[in-house]
């Protein structure tokens, strides 16, 4: 049996999968970001873990792998499989050769590429894209990540391009994580929303948000967080989030503007959870932005949900190997 | 001699070139868009005459041409040859088969293109953009236009790419020529900014630029009469053109943060006029919002200047040809 194998290395968990020969996913396991100090080694040992108990849960061996991709978030160096920062992961400073240390324990070539390039082809070739030969992929979690395939082929630039989260939607506006101001990231990125639900709650405003983070055992406002709060008509959980809805529309409106792609895909941790009503909002928010009004793209939600990114991973691999 | 006729159909004139087998100009004339109401029929005479002025400055015959090219304004279907819509010009409305009324005065094929799509080729292949693959073209003028070349190739998507000039800058913000909010165009676009030095002057706010209007006898703002009111350091044209460089800044650094191109040809009647201070303006107002700091694109100043547009149409008539 042909088996490959594919690694989405995320912020919170690393998510790995099995791939048969059709791309079916026949073996999965995920386990936590270590986030101990052990820096880049440790979580390439944790991500051999994760992929040996997902081949273990396919009935297989690792020997039986004919490849293995990841996804990684941050500066990727595809060509050389060297991760040349990862701000998201923690204690991830400096380059690390992620693809050749994998490698080394896995015995097969590893190849690497950025997390949101390989979830963006996985729903291109195998989710939500598939009638596309052009799509922007749209990942809203803790950031805002973009990817492009642009007639049928990833589209990268100089090796950055796809930062939809990074695109201005208000000039001088709200304090964006990346340090710049007014980006698309800074109103719709579950880590920015969490430090404004914080102000807010600590100002006094009502909000359910932490007594259910608490509940749920979380010490971040995870998409999961969200959607009860949304659930149980939290006030300022819903006025965030209807800001996160608006700045989407206005910033892959621009998008859509700028390169009129067919589709546009909406993943992501919070767009998986929120699902396809949010899309639909989505829709909404960005239609009074469409210079052209008649022909609105395709918006859709992702299809492969969270295994998107270890998916793609695995396809990255094959398109190596092919 | 191979020559070959292209024409740059704006909302104020009609540019016509000759270009000789190595892509030269070898005749050229100009001559005002008729505004008189006689539509689509009348502008295409004066391109006629236009092209025929051109052609005898050249010594020769509308004969010798082996094609012509134009490039119009609004929504072109190069296919058929046939303007759509053209709010800029005056009196179009409705669909015109402009390249089938023009094959039929030159007796050669003639291909249309959308204006800015086939300036941004021509800086592609002549002007500023020529050590490049991925070119985006900024025509900053009435409106503000874009283009792209990815690899070597002409990007329209869906046959609308390109319009940066529509792109959100400030979401809910000023209001644009288009009817929508916030776009780069509300902030950049001469028409624009001619209303909102009119709304400042006639509440009372000192600016030279219509004392300057008159005399140079314009009925509007041109990009010269700008020019002027900075050169005799007028405190509103500045503030506007301060504004329009802010705008243009966070505009194309959004598209650069998504398409990570590796140059931007700034060109346009404003942007040919303002020249090279205002290029390096614009790259200084885009670089507080690069999400990718350490590696800039190229920002240069469109080298073809008022001619490009009308050359480009040249070429495009020539890749049909070839």
């Amino acid at each position: 049996m042909k088996a490959t194998g594919g690694i989405d290395l995320g912020g919170t968990k690393i998510q790995a999968v099995v791939l048969d020969a059709e791309h079916a996913v026949v073996g999965q396991a995920r386990l936590p970001t270590p986030r101990d100090g052990g820096g880049p080694a440790a979580v390439a040992q944790s991500m051999v873990r994760a992929m040996t108990e997902a081949t273990q849960g396919a009935g297989l061996d690792l020997a039986d792998l004919d490849g293995v991709g990841v996804g990684a978030p941050g500066a990727v160096d595809s060509a050389t499989g060297v991760v040349e920062r990862s701000p998201n992961i923690p204690g991830w400073e400096g380059a690390f050769p992620l693809g050749a240390t994998l490698s080394d324990a896995f015995g097969v070539p590893v190849a690497v590429g950025n997390d949101v390039d390989v979830a963006t082809e996985a729903e291109f070739h195998l989710g939500a894209g598939r009638p596309y030969e052009t799509v922007l992929g749209v990942f809203w979690g803790t950031g805002v990540g973009g990817g492009l395939v642009l007639e049928g082929r990833r589209w990268i630039g100089r090796g950055s391009a796809g930062e939809i989260g990074h695109m201005v939607v208000v000039r001088d506006g709200a304090p964006c994580p990346c340090g710049r101001r007014g980006c698309l990231e800074a109103y719709a990125g579950r880590g920015a929303m969490e430090v404004r639900a914080r102000e807010l709650h600590d100002a006094g405003k009502a909000t359910k948000l932490f007594e259910i983070m608490e509940r749920r055992g979380k010490e971040r406002l995870a998409s999961g967080v969200w959607a009860e709060a949304l659930e149980k008509g939290d006030r300022l959980a819903e006025r965030l989030i209807e800001g996160a809805v608006e700045a989407l529309g206005a910033g892959i409106a621009s998008a859509v503007n700028l390169l009129d792609v067919e589709a546009v895909v909406i993943g992501g941790g919070l767009g998986s959870r929120l699902g396809q009503p949010y899309v639909e909002r989505i829709l909404a928010a960005m239609r009074p932005h469409l210079f052209v009004t008649d022909q609105p793209p395709a918006v859709l939600l992702a299809a492969l949900g969270d295994l998107g990114g270890a998916i793609g991973a695995a396809l990255r691999s094959r398109s190596r190997t092919a």
